[in-house]
């Protein structure tokens, strides 16, 4: 028989962009789900967060913050992107998010994250400062 | 027990480079396919092509296109990519998809895609008019 | 009832960066596992190398290199980048890496990878030399 287990995690970032560790976050869910064998997706319910897998290195961190800052200017909000034109000055996030991605699948094997020596689950937010959701979904028997 | 359920969209647009908003077409086949909890997988068939959640803002559309031309522009076509000279003028188009990429995966909910506010899946083309394929796979029970 | 089944490939590519196609490793894997409807996992298990799904064209291999040393460039790799301090070299693959992707889903359908013409899946690696894994898990029935 098939078993699922759905959860949402909260974040509220104090600055604009972000990346927060969120591995033993799911790795509770996981653990908690019962299940041996299957899948977890990890997602931003937000379309100007992430969520990704890479290391858990404060220099990297900065480093894909200026990375993405130089392949998506936040400024100037007004004469580069349509989108702000609606009233937003969140464009560079909408982009952003692109690069890093919406989501991330993993393994559950032996009712763990089947997971490479330096793997750890990110929250990236590229616009912050208020109430954003992620979801986790494992399904699996 | 395990159910499944596969479909396929077909996508011809009438401009090389188009975003297709999906989110009904995708809706109507988890909610036909009876299934309460579980995954679904939406991909792009083709390598020139996105299926990709964001936001369904015209403007938004317009700076991803201006986007996507920056960091891989079509032209010139013939002197910056390799791939072009087997006579395909394509190159950008599958550079471009790597940024958007290929395939969204959505937990299933209580039978509905649990989407946060703002989540809406298109289709992003990068070499269209002509007929290209979607899958979309529900599994789950 | 739910099948699944998880096996790890290794590679350990002679040059620093190199594409590696995996299609018929993984196929070989979906085939044996004698599940008929379902998804595979495929993901790199390394933070600095991809899994990702696009065309087996040396041409167009060749510009996606190029393209990603332009977004992400390896040299110089003591002035660019924080990582780097850390007495690492690599921080250029980390990059790299978020724009090609971790991971791709394949839906199952009859017994087979359910794929468009021309995709095929591809190892990127951006930091080689050394033994990496690849993880495989099918799941489904």
């Amino acid at each position: 028989m098939m078993k699922s287990k759905t959860e949402y995690l909260t974040f509220n970032t104090l600055t604009t962009r972000a990346f927060v560790n969120i591995t033993s976050n799911v790795r509770k869910i996981v653990e908690g789900s019962g299940i041996k064998e299957g899948l977890c997706l990890v997602n931003a319910m937000h379309i100007t967060a992430s969520v990704f897998i890479n290391d858990n290195e404060r220099g990297l961190h900065q480093d894909f913050d200026k990375w993405l800052e130089k392949l998506a200017p936040h400024a100037p909000a007004n004469d580069q992107y349509k989108h702000n034109e609606t009233g937003e000055d969140n464009a560079d996030a909408h982009l952003k998010r692109q690069i890093m991605g919406r989501e991330v699948i993993v393994a559950i094997t032996n009712g763990k994250l089947d997971f490479g020596p330096w793997e750890q689950i990110f929250y990236g937010e590229f616009d912050g400062r208020r109430n954003k959701r992620v979801l986790v979904k494992v399904i699996g028997e």
